[in-house]
């Protein structure tokens, strides 16, 4: 692309990225739109000849950006809402205009000191004590892939790295714990990892879905006394479904004792951690011998961007460091981020994260996150203020599960499972918000939650507003 | 950051990476920096107060932007030379804007059917069969992890998955096949999966560094007859030391035969398939059953992108599909592209495939392949004219391996060595041209490798003359 048709081509992405963030409240959250819609409107086969970016860029704006999900829009309460904010943004187009692959120092100075840095600015930004150190992979799901295989390294004298798991007599079945509401990611990593999906012991959560550290300490003994070999526990900071912290200081005492790995899933609240009022909750991280946190979730950074602390990095580089011939270099104390996983290739992630933590700066991080929470609690007040609702779990941070309890199902759970999906419909129908749900103790419920910059009050408000009137419609249509 | 604001950094941002990509020849392609040097000019600490966006971007300019490498330098020759084109990066910045994370259809519905659109696309641009599914991956070593992961899974009766590697009497050592020449990331996926390095086979190449189809078959005979299981083996076609390709049609007979998972690592060659003269050097690539090819190393597109192809898409779903409750939803006939690997988080990665391949359409994209080839081959040509120096390996592609035999090593290829190294060292300190190394059946060798759009003949005819000089200057310097 010659350099003029370049600049100009970026100056209309530009306006195109701005018009978007700036209308994308107009749109519904979710398009109106069925599957294979998108898919019939693009060509079946690549085009022979080049075409004009400008019919590129027009075709974006028209079939591409009316399609997405709107995970920018302010009424996104759904899953774990995001924001990829506006220094973010101009951090990723950035980096795709130098293309490094940091896979070592030499292809990429800048963004692997970067790295480093900005890690540690994290690291301090959270509280946690100078001996962790990170490196930022793609996603939760291989951060946690990658600390439990740097515990499956730990066990003493087994060589898996070499020797596999496989047809082997001196291994008994590897083990690893996580509660009941821990996230799919470490099943997936079980799976992956050769440990399998049986032998990830779910430790049942107590009333507040936190893991029973009691429970832990039972399996533990068992398994071992049975002649399992537990490899790592997963707790985890901030369930996927309603935000629990599980009780890190005594679950790190208990793995301590029985000298197994502890890695904390802090994804979603390791960000709140940059307000220090929110430290108390995850009383115990730092005694963890790995812990994932992700920028991208709740810290204001496009996705993708998933920090893994570890505290003994030098486990990682054992377990997945290899260098062939012809990427061997000869710079002395530089660090090769290619040596602490799988992954080869390296985007340089750290710019958008650096650019997110100086626009902001902490102050401004702490407000934000800060602002979410005190939303979510009003939210939740209003739940429990109204009659026909109930509250589902505790909310110590921006979610909130709740269901509607209408009268005349009092006494039918499986009735208001039902009302609860129907109520869920109805309101993402509507088009200005977007709520998602899961199950509690074999219940349906419904969660929102606030983690974009463009959401206000308002919004919250009217989300409420909508889930009351839709509610009562449901109500009144059953008599 | 208001929408105004954001507008204004987004235009300065666009006039930073087109200044940048006009004018990044004028860098040296490595910058003259020492481990640190970057690192020493960061705060240690992130800020408490938020900055100014104006200041962050002219840190960026100040700091990061001149102590990156340049892999869009015309002169980087060095590993496999890559393009982020204008349209790729337009993509990322779009992409970027967006912030969707495509994990169910329902959270990002243009992005997954762009993603199947593009990747059949692609599929038939490289002249595969339709039978081949793809996905989008962030690099090719997931790609392969995931495909050996396919492997393992179909493994009949032993449910991997569910009850894993370790501890089991009726699983004999997994075992995976690649050739000598294999990337290392074949190795890697071996430690993730737990299978172990010790239970890769690395096959002998012949003399064109091409996996010794014969040696495969003795090697899976004898390994089957002492009790091991192969699951799995790995051709390569385009080899990052000397691009050879394994003979894909021959070894496929082997692996139909013995029943045994073919995966094809095209990450660099397979894109040369867009012309159709390279196919017959990839012949019976359409055998494999699965194939992985990386559009961010020779097609143009910004890391990260790397697409794996697969005869059996049900068999990757049945690896890693788990649904949890909170990621249920009710769209028939759609596709969930977080059902088919370890990540559950998905950036939205084939806009910027989608907008390259129509920006340049398969004429532009084979006119550009063709240009690569023929560079190299003319530098190949000079390579075997010259006396003084040797070619070290065909040259099929754009890379090609060479070394100087200074007349008064002849005899001493210890020495021979020693001069390359040192004469790399020169050449890539003079600031122009990046190559890299490798090491053929031990010994040092160059090699130079064209895939930058920016790479014209007077690049590589520099790098030449160089590498005369400096040889030159070596030779006289040792009298």
């Amino acid at each position: 692309m010659p350099p003029e048709e370049f600049r100009a081509a970026a100056h209309r992405a530009a306006d195109l990225m701005a018009d978007y963030l700036q209308g994308v409240g107009a749109y519904d959250v979710v398009p109106k739109i069925a599957p294979g819609a998108v898919r019939a409107e693009l060509p079946a086969s690549p085009p022979e000849q080049g075409e004009g970016i400008d019919g590129i860029l027009a075709d974006y704006k028209r079939l591409i950006e009316p399609n997405v999900t709107h995970w920018n829009h302010p009424g996104f309460l759904a899953y774990f809402a995001i924001t990829g904010s506006g220094p973010g943004v101009l951090g990723e187009a950035l980096a795709a205009s130098l293309n490094v692959n940091a896979m070592l120092w030499r292809t990429g100075p800048a963004p692997t000191e970067l790295e480093e840095t900005v890690c540690d600015w994290l690291r301090q930004a959270i509280g946690l004590p100078p001996e962790f150190a990170g490196h930022i992979n793609d996603t939760a799901s291989i951060s946690t892939m990658l600390a439990l295989a740097a515990a499956r390294h730990r066990l003493p004298g087994l060589q898996i790295r070499e020797r596999g798991l496989a047809g082997r007599r001196d291994l008994a079945a590897l083990t690893v714990y996580a509660s009941d509401q821990a996230h799919s990611s470490v099943d997936k990593a079980a799976i992956a990892l050769g440990i399998g999906l049986e032998n990830v012991r779910k430790v049942p959560s107590d009333k507040r879905f936190r893991m029973d550290a009691q429970a832990l300490r039972v399996a533990l003994r068992d398994d071992r006394a049975a002649g399992r070999l537990p490899v790592a526990v997963v707790a985890t900071a901030g369930t996927t479904s309603t935000t629990s912290v599980d009780p890190l200081r005594e679950i790190a005492g208990i793995c301590a004792e029985a000298g197994v790995w502890l890695h904390v899933d802090a994804a979603y609240a390791g960000s709140a951690c940059v307000c220090p009022e929110f430290r108390a909750l995850l009383d115990g991280l730092e005694c963890a011998d790995s812990i994932v946190t992700n920028p991208h979730k709740w810290l204001f950074t496009p996705v993708d961007c998933s920090v893994l602390f570890v505290r003994d990095p030098k486990l990682l580089r054992e377990a997945f460091s290899l260098v062939p011939e012809y990427l061997r270099t000869s710079e002395t104390g530089a660090t090769n981020l290619m040596d602490y996983g799988v992954q080869l290739g390296r985007r340089f992630r750290s710019l958008k994260l650096w650019m997110v933590m100086r626009y902001f700066g902490l102050e401004g991080l702490r407000a934000r996150i800060r602002s979410h929470v005190a939303m979510a609690q009003v939210f939740a007040a209003r739940v429990d203020a109204e009659p026909g609702f109930e509250r589902c779990a505790p909310a110590p941070f921006s979610t909130v599960c709740f269901r509607a309890v209408p009268e005349h199902l009092r006494h039918d759970p499986a009735a208001q499972d039902a009302f609860n999906e129907k109520l869920l419909a109805e309101v993402n129908a509507a088009g200005p918000v977007f709520l998602s749900h899961t199950k509690l103790r074999g219940r349906y419920v419904l969660r929102l939650t606030i983690g974009n910059l463009r959401t206000e009050a308002r919004h919250v408000d009217a989300a409420w507003e909508l889930v009351l009137k839709r509610a009562e419609f449901l109500r009144n249509a059953k008599g």
